[in-house]
């Protein structure tokens, strides 16, 4: 394939903030674009070569998208699978594959993998139906507390509640879900793995979240993890093992619990770009976005070292505030060194919605993470 | 002014790569942009939120263009100035202002502006006429060998011409020019210097243009430039009394010679981003792109550090070669570590047409010297 060719296309499903950012690598690449989203007013509209409005779940929508492209790559996993495999089948390259996505897709599914792969994960029970969820618990085969997941269409922890009574059940949705055992941990933590077609595996450094005290919220997102050489190798082993395990191409997400053991337990992977990675747009040699082009375009994989140390901060809403969004103090925080917001283009701000991030690099991680709370300290996402 | 409100629209003159390059960065602030260049292929087409096809040496093309844009900016010096002052009297912010501008586009303008302001330069002559060069040679006036310029629309070295004998002038436009003193050099030093309409001034580390030992041609941008650091400090302290004298916001360019006896001397100067400073994307906290948006919307001035050493091959067509595009060899030099191809979108290549550039970063400048020669000798631009 000549990728630098006019002949050549790239098609990306989903046209949201990560499929723009893949776009502004492409950009550097000049690799035409075409992008399908179900919103006309989707960020990607004006950064790709063509753009399609359509739902991505309806068969016949994608398989009419992707038909004419040479390489099919997706910015969101709630995409229609059956779609991908017979465009497969029409020979057309599509990153990560269908099998990968059917995978990943529901969560049951995903956790049954791993124990069939012996990847060690969360114990945990299937249930068709989340009624059947308390029956288990009336006797006594799940066992209070535990974490009720929907199989599918969870996303950014919608779909995931903490069950410590039975009464937390009610109002759930009467969906395919897992109850999956609570374990205590010290770190949650992450690593991208990719691998493009030929089979080159490269692999970034572990980074941690970091939650706050009392909230129980991701607060900061640190590279590399500030935890024992040892633990970050296995981390890393782990993560390679869930890709090696599904056989993927392109950007692998695996998102891991450090436990108060120090093993290392998979919680779920993601097949594309991810939050975990953003630091590497401001602290790598090769930032997630151009790793997974290189990868999904069978191009040599690029370094995935750290040039610097870097923490991103989640910009979402204030609670209290609906309405047309004002970054209050954003230049405060743009005095600062090595920081750079990254504004979504949300117009709308709601509470908790994630409206943007901020990055923070320092060739020293305490003051990077000193920076980091200064950032978070100073920015509010308000309604104006 | 909120910048991050959709109200807000920011104008560039001119839809090239430079533009491209800014257009990147304005996504992430999420700036609302227009662009207007003449061709209708022009590479900001697909990165802008509106495109206009017009001529930028126009009055009232780039008036109409500009009056209802929040702050208006150029990516190329050639555009119709009094459009600009025209504009800044109806309240519209253009940054760089007119009046640097006119300093700039004419280069005996510019050069005697450094004479007025006793900022360091090679002598010269200016001439309403090249006729009158060589009236000046055949009397004395001017003393052979010097460098012809045209005062007006020199361009990536277009309009310069090295006069070694008075027959070299022969052919030459009859234009408005200027006969400069040739000045044995050892080192062509770039620096940039960025400024904020509040008066906040940042500079880039010196960079080296280091020329092939034949064919004298740039070969190599590096930063930071190995020169002894008194020499760097001197050419930062130059570079900065010329951004103080002219008075410009935005990004300025300032090009410079180190002569044989350390001498530093201003050869010329850009109010944009600039080839010079492409090496920032991967090698600086804040690239030369972002933070000309920083300085031109009034934003605090980010880092200009390093965070690694930064070398940058220009992409040129090779001899030889001129129709359809090919990178041969592009999949090679990606192998190699902190190796980013930016490849600009022309679909045809003819001999030294600038194609791209490709920035090697490493933490040793020595280590990504050695890349950088194996970039140069390994990729080519030719015909397919």
């Amino acid at each position: 394939m000549n990728y630098f060719s006019s002949d050549f296309t790239l098609g990306i499903l989903g046209g949201g903030q990560l499929g723009k950012m893949i776009l502004y690598e492409t950009r550097k690449y000049d690799i035409a674009t075409k992008v399908i989203d179900p919103s006309n007013e989707a960020p990607c509209k004006i950064a790709c070569n063509e753009f399609v409005q359509g739902d991505l779940m309806d068969y016949d929508t994608v398989f009419n998208f992707g038909k004419d492209v040479d390489v099919l790559t997706f910015e969101i996993e709630h995409v229609n699978v059956d779609a991908l495999e017979a465009l497969e089948k029409e020979g057309v390259n599509v990153y990560p594959s269908s099998k990968t996505l059917r995978i990943i897709q529901n969560k049951a599914t995903q956790k049954l993998f791993y124990t069939d792969h012996n990847i060690p994960t969360a114990p945990f029970t299937r249930f068709a139906y989340t009624s059947e969820v308390k029956e288990a618990v009336s006797n006594g085969g799940v066992t209070l507390p535990f974490v009720w997941k929907s199989a599918q269409f969870g996303y950014d922890g919608n779909g995931v509640k903490v069950i410590r009574k039975i009464e937390d059940l009610e109002g759930l949705p009467n969906v395919e879900c897992i109850a999956e055992e609570m374990i205590p941990f010290k770190n949650e933590l992450a690593v991208i793995v990719t691998r493009n077609p030929k089979g080159q595996v490269a692999t970034y450094p572990v980074v941690e979240m970091e939650f706050h005290p009392e909230a129980n919220q991701v607060e900061y997102v640190i590279c590399p993890a500030r935890i024992a050489p040892e633990v970050a190798q296995q981390a890393q082993q782990v993560a390679v093992e869930v890709s090696n395990a599904i056989g993927h191409v392109g950007l692998l997400a695996v998102e891991m619990f450090q436990t108060e053991n120090d093993e290392i337990l998979v919680n779920e992977c993601a097949p594309r770009p991810h939050n975990s990675g953003h630091y590497s747009i401001e602290a790598s040699y090769t930032n997630q976005f151009e790793q997974h082009l290189r990868a999904i375009l069978d191009l040599p994989l690029g370094n995935t070292q750290s040039k610097v140390a870097g923490i991103m901060v989640n910009l979402v809403g204030a609670e209290g505030h609906t309405g047309n969004v004002k970054y209050e103090n954003i230049e405060q925080i743009m005095e600062l060194p090595g920081v750079t917001p990254h504004i979504y283009g949300k117009r709308e701000t709601r509470p908790f919605r994630k409206m943007g991030h901020v990055t923070i690099v320092n060739e020293d991680i305490a003051k990077a993470r000193e920076i980091a709370a200064e950032v978070k300290g100073t920015i509010k996402v308000i309604s104006q």
